[in-house]
């Protein structure tokens, strides 16, 4: 027997049509590539991607076709999040951080049909577009005025004159919600990238979970900057949380160095702001050479790659701001955890707290996990067994797009290609990418805790630890350091600043200094190519 | 094209499965009906709920055959919330505070197989049992030992006999989200009662949008009494938000006078309560009265009637105790609107913010609602414009159980029986209920309005205003007062209070004592009847 509920499918037109009705007037607050704050609500927003569909519909574009964009995060790509899958198309976000070879590459993979481009992105766009089989439609995300007179790329528009021609009027079609809305491209550190296809269902189940007290905390109240990308796993999901319960949005732009992300969150009184740790350290960095203070910023969330522990107890100790370390993946939509504390820890003290929440979090409603030893048998949650971390849950996928890389499931669960360890209150800690884990001596040494304690000397601005080749312990850590401008840090300096933080034989082996590490497209280190570029190298011989 | 998401219905086994993995050794708190305090946790409700499971299996209980129950809060109930629901049949929780000729005409109606009850109901049960006429099996909620001799009720047995010899290991059935999972009845001011069946996926989407931050604000870190009774509504989805969220939870069983109330929150640390305005005001003169504080609690949700504005204001400035607003109705799960701010109002000064929450509050995602005209014409959104007030969405009802009372929605919207004006900002302000607006010489006058009056006079301990026939102006309100036992209030005092505070025209014809107002089974004023007590009242003539 069937309830006797309304049917009302979970699709991402709902969202924009609840903020534009009970929203209305809330803003969304953009750094514009034009250089100039622009200010819009909901209610224009949703007009605007009204206009967006009605284009799109001219275009002769059917159901479930791609539009890409290779944009910055902004009030255009906010409407074209909105009018392309609330139309029923699906929006692909490009990574305009990869190289030219790889956009190639993605587009025609994806089959795009459109490609909405910043400005920024013109010379990329000049470079593919030619390459790019699928794009019909090019459109320059500005108005017809800042169009160059000739771009070389064919039948290229401007934005505003795209939309403007059309009405602000559209009726959402209604549709299965297990349909597809949006694509994301991982990475892809071992063969061709892979995309995930997310569904309208999965959006919308992600937006309530991510925005419940125990995962982001979002409110009408927030004033939210998103610094983490829109063209990266959705910016996490919080355009869709944010138009579910209508809080102020606030966008970088392409500014995302610290005296700007800091002017920003200072002018927009930004109470919650999120994005990787690569962006929150040169906040840092610009914070403490200014002697800064935070008016109204309340919480961050870090997440994208482990967070080091000094960022956490600096935000909370320097700048009363409450870090929530998250957990999660592209193929995730992205969120697993978010660590927030439990009734239980509420008598606590500051230091205790401070122990729980250097952990990556604990499972949000929806998303279950497990950690599996070798043979696939489930391993205990006792905060001390580790093993390869499986997930599953509706914002989890099932495969990828066409299939690529065959059924990543394991018996259902999704294989993260982390490893980590659960503790008996559900609290998940990263130990490390399966891939980056030393083996030495037939013991795990955690790349991440080589990093950690480097992290910590005033000296270093960034550090990695990879693996290096040994004959007698098979491999050995060497950890590789940028320094601060200012810092006289040296080999045995740094060295003897592990001493007493952990097992004799969990200290690296070498320190080799370098003036930057390679960075992946969403700011993530790339120890891939930094093995690769310290492919001659080798271990001092004790 | 579908995305390629894995797919997960939405269940409220879910739920269960949920919390005991990721908040197994969360609190569930009960005050049972043998009178002792009675500590669980998430884990072993979910064992216990999965011997329920087995155990209407072993009876031969099919899917979705209805399980009733008349029971208090506590962890017995909650575990018939996941075992019966859970395991695909659905959960009817019958009102005890109804005559037993409706509680029998209302388990016929149903077609219920097993009645549960609490032995505070045996009477009742003795009373109804030979007349309903599908319960197979009668269940009381206690151990063997408390099981009378002779009770008349044939077969009874006891609730942890029952279970007791079941397994605690079940395999949670995978069936279609839609399906119903429990079923509530409304009290029906006119004709039968009518059911409103709710599904798996109505109860999921409840939860999670009930759990917001701009809702129930439902954390881990919280401590939870839900004094409404699971018995109304599911309790407005509290048990289900609390599984999501892992939180600690507190039953009150029957005990819900102030006292009671009072020492369980200092008890068990509740840092959040939900009830209606009847026992808030209970609990508020145990307060007052005794000069007591509270240490943990830090916000309370009232709604099912309209909450007078003085108890909003005591609760906040004598407690410092967030009060949300919150309207909703069993045809809405019963979640509509819940008063929290928005990001604007954060500047406004106390005054200004408690002008704010007075209303009932703001539609949560999910819930759209309009007021209309007699012609059915949308109505502006100015906080002026009053008429009916319509609803729709997922949680919301399209038709009650076996079809009774035909197709109640217009256009694909609930009318909710209420008059109600919506704000610029969608602040929705009840203004009455449809049958209750007084119509006095072609104007309407809002008997709620009357009544806050009333409640604000200190020598008022409950107050309900009614429209009485007039010769001339075709209605008049008068407002029946149960006087404070202390008040030597009288009939002109409380006219002289209403001057200056409403329209003279507004101000009741006349005062009339009375030592009770009837309350219905949910608490709530019962105008109708008060209308056929005072049928052969006369207004005074001037």
């Amino acid at each position: 027997m069937l309830g006797l509920m309304q049917d009302q499918p979970l699709l991402i037109s709902t969202l924009i049509e609840f903020s534009q009705r009970h929203h209305g007037e809330s803003e969304v607050v953009s750094r514009r590539v034009e250089g100039d704050i622009h200010r819009s609500n909901y209610k224009q927003i949703s007009a605007r991607s009204k206009q967006v569909a009605n284009a799109l519909d001219v275009m002769g574009l059917q159901f479930s076709d791609r539009v890409a964009t290779l944009a910055w995060n902004g009030y255009r790509h906010l409407e074209l999040y909105f009018g392309v899958s609330g139309s029923g198309r699906v929006l692909h976000t490009l990574n305009p951080r990869l190289h030219p070879d790889q956009i190639v590459w993605i587009a025609n993979h994806a089959e795009d049909q459109v490609l909405c481009f910043d400005m920024s992105f013109l010379p990329i766009v000049q470079a593919v577009h030619s390459r790019c089989t699928t794009i019909k439609h090019f459109v320059a995300l500005c108005d017809a005025s800042r169009l160059p007179a000739d771009s070389g790329i064919p039948g290229l528009q401007s934005y505003e004159a795209w939309i403007g021609a059309q009405p602000q009027t559209y009726s959402w079609p209604s549709f299965d919600e297990n349909s597809a809305s949006s694509m994301c491209y991982t990475s892809g550190t071992t063969g061709n990238p892979k995309a995930a296809l997310y569904s309208h269902r999965s959006t919308l189940l992600h937006a309530l979970a991510g925005a419940l007290p125990d995962s982001l905390n979002m409110s009408a109240r927030d004033s939210v900057l998103p610094v983490v990308p829109m063209f990266h796993v959705n910016a996490w999901g919080l355009p869709y949380s944010a138009a579910m319960t209508g809080c102020k949005l606030v966008f970088p732009g392409p500014a995302m160095d610290g005296k700007s992300i800091y002017e920003l969150i200072e002018s927009e009184s930004v109470s919650f702001a999120a994005g990787v740790p690569t962006v929150w350290q040169m906040l840092l960095s610009h914070m403490q050479t200014g002697g800064l203070h935070f008016s109204s910023l309340k919480r961050t969330v870090i997440g994208g790659s482990a967070c080091p522990p000094a960022m956490i107890t600096a935000f909370n100790d320097l700048y009363g701001v409450e870090v929530l370390h998250a957990w999660g993946m592209t193929e995730m939509s992205p969120l697993g955890t978010v660590c927030t504390l439990k009734n239980k820890h509420m008598d606590l003290d500051a230091d205790e707290m401070m122990k729980v929440r250097l952990k990556q979090g604990r499972g949000l409603y929806g998303v279950d996990m497990k950690i599996i030893d070798d043979n696939g048998a489930e391993l205990p949650w006792d905060g001390k067994a580790y093993g390869d971390l499986l997930v599953k849950g509706p914002w989890v996928i099932k495969e990828y797009f066409k299939g690529e890389g065959a059924s990543p499931l394991v018996d259902g669960w999704f294989p993260t290609g982390d490893v980590a360890t659960i503790d008996a209150d559900g609290y998940m800690q990263i130990t490390d990418r399966s891939k980056d884990v030393i083996k030495s001596g037939g013991e795990w040494i955690s790349s991440i805790d080589v990093e950690n304690i480097a992290m910590a000397h005033p000296g270093v601005a960034m550090a990695a630890c990879i693996g290096m080749k040994h004959p007698k312990w098979d491999e050995r850590p060497v950890v590789v350091v940028v320094k601060r401008p200012d810092s006289e840090l040296t080999r045995e300096g740094l060295l003897s600043f592990y001493e007493g933080k952990t097992a004799k034989w969990q200290i690296p082996d070498d320190v080799i200094f370098v003036d930057a590490i390679p960075l992946g497209g969403t700011g993530k280190m790339q120890k891939a190519k930094l093995r690769e570029i310290l492919s001659d190298y080798r271990l001092p011989v004790a």
